[in-house]
């Protein structure tokens, strides 16, 4: 099943900040059985958040991930854009409006903020493409969002990463196990990086060519460092299967034969 | 005038690989007058990176770079797919060829390689889009690729970190800058983050929308860390002119403003 994760901010594009976000988003939903076609960063601008979210929607992705603009702030987007992309309309979520108004009473009691009065700003952040299910944010202010749609999901999380993190691992997880189940075609893979003795990776190349040929299921890379440095380059192999068994059972063939092949041509 | 960044490459989409590599590219195209509009991470498949390089030309995109997909192996596609996206033909390239064989030589002699030889694999980094430059790769074997494409061009690195830093360093920066010279809108951007005072980024947001209503030009944008942790959240402006000076006056009147109205807000 296909995911995608959009990242939402100007200050990725400028090169202020380089965006983990995604990195560990794709790091979560990988294991899970996701194959995360796509990582977009894109500027916080409606039309372009929701040009991303319909080419997902158009390709046939089950789940796609945002993360940032859900905060108080002018250019913070997201929803707007959620809400374009899928015609949903922006109501007042009273759930949300409750997290919010709670953060904010904790934090007017800390004396972080001057008032806990819900101005509109603040309101902002519970206003959600109807149909929504807000996440509670353990530490910020601005709750996630889960908003189903039929056979697809769209899951609304903060830039901020603590709070993204948060929301993710403590409110969303759960959800996207429960999601992922209830999809027809779950796959298992698993994966093994062995040594491949060498460092010439266009001979590792062509073995890898005849491997993949002759084994179904299986994907393998070399992971060169920069050339002549690396003179033992390691090479990862991935195999999928409907259990974890039939996956390790093609992962040691594919190890098997190109072990083998690679020894044939260095023989030679 | 816009780039884009495309990264080729599973190992970013299974969260294998932090893509550092368009963080870099966007810190150095932003001081050189470019606006990333995206930058997008797909998978070592042909139509998919055509796909993207096809949606930037569309949307008006004068500079495009890839990194990753250049080498020896069968999952770099990344020539195939500006082939099918630009319409262009695959030839192979005779200087893009004298500097893979050169390289090899040279890993030859270092005992890097088993041999010099020009095999199927190495050759493939020397069949280029017709029309292509190939720039020289001072740490690699896999020459980087200039694509002059009318009033845009489509510059392709390998995605090795320091082979495609010194490419572009070496190599692509003088021709990137000559081809911002000669387009006509050229602008430049100046910024500067000052400390707000305050911890609560609801009321800096209220006034940051007036100071862009009344300011034009500027672009201006919170940094909050996780909430209550900064009591003092730094605001950057960003200001645009035809000349540094014209933008600088932007900025300080920006500035000025926004330390203006905040103070009026805080006074009441």
């Amino acid at each position: 099943m296909l995911a995608e994760i959009i990242a939402i901010g100007r200050e990725i594009l400028t090169g202020k900040t380089l965006d983990t976000n995604s990195h560990w988003l794709a790091q979560q939903l990988y294991p899970r059985g996701f194959r995360v076609k796509r990582i977009v960063a894109v500027d916080d601008v409606v039309e372009e958040i929701a040009h991303e979210i319909l080419s997902s929607i158009k390709y046939g992705v089950s789940l796609i991930v945002t993360t940032g603009g859900l905060g108080p702030t002018f250019d913070d987007k997201t929803l707007e854009a959620v809400a374009v992309a899928t015609g949903r309309k922006l109501l007042l979520n009273e759930n949300a409006l409750k997290m919010v108004q709670e953060r904010y009473r904790e934090f007017y009691q800390k004396g972080w903020v001057d008032s806990p009065d819900i101005t509109p700003e603040r309101k902002k952040m519970a206003i959600l493409p109807d149909g929504s299910i807000p996440l509670p944010n353990p530490v910020g202010a601005a709750p996630g969002v889960w908003l189903p749609l039929g056979s697809r999901v769209i899951l609304s999380l903060p830039g901020v990463p603590k709070e993204m993190k948060a929301i993710f691992t403590e409110y969303a997880v759960k959800r996207i196990e429960e999601f992922r189940e209830a999809l027809p075609e779950a796959r298992v893979s698993v994966e093994r990086t062995i040594n491949s003795g060498i460092g010439d990776e266009s001979l590792i190349a062509q073995v890898v060519k005849e491997v993949m040929a002759q084994v179904p299921n299986v994907y393998i890379k070399s992971l060169p460092e920069t050339f002549g440095k690396a003179v033992d380059i390691p090479v990862r192999f991935t195999a999928e299967g409907k259990s974890e068994q039939e996956a390790q059972k093609v992962l040691e063939q594919a190890i098997e034969l190109f072990t083998k092949l690679l020894k044939e041509r260095l023989d030679k």
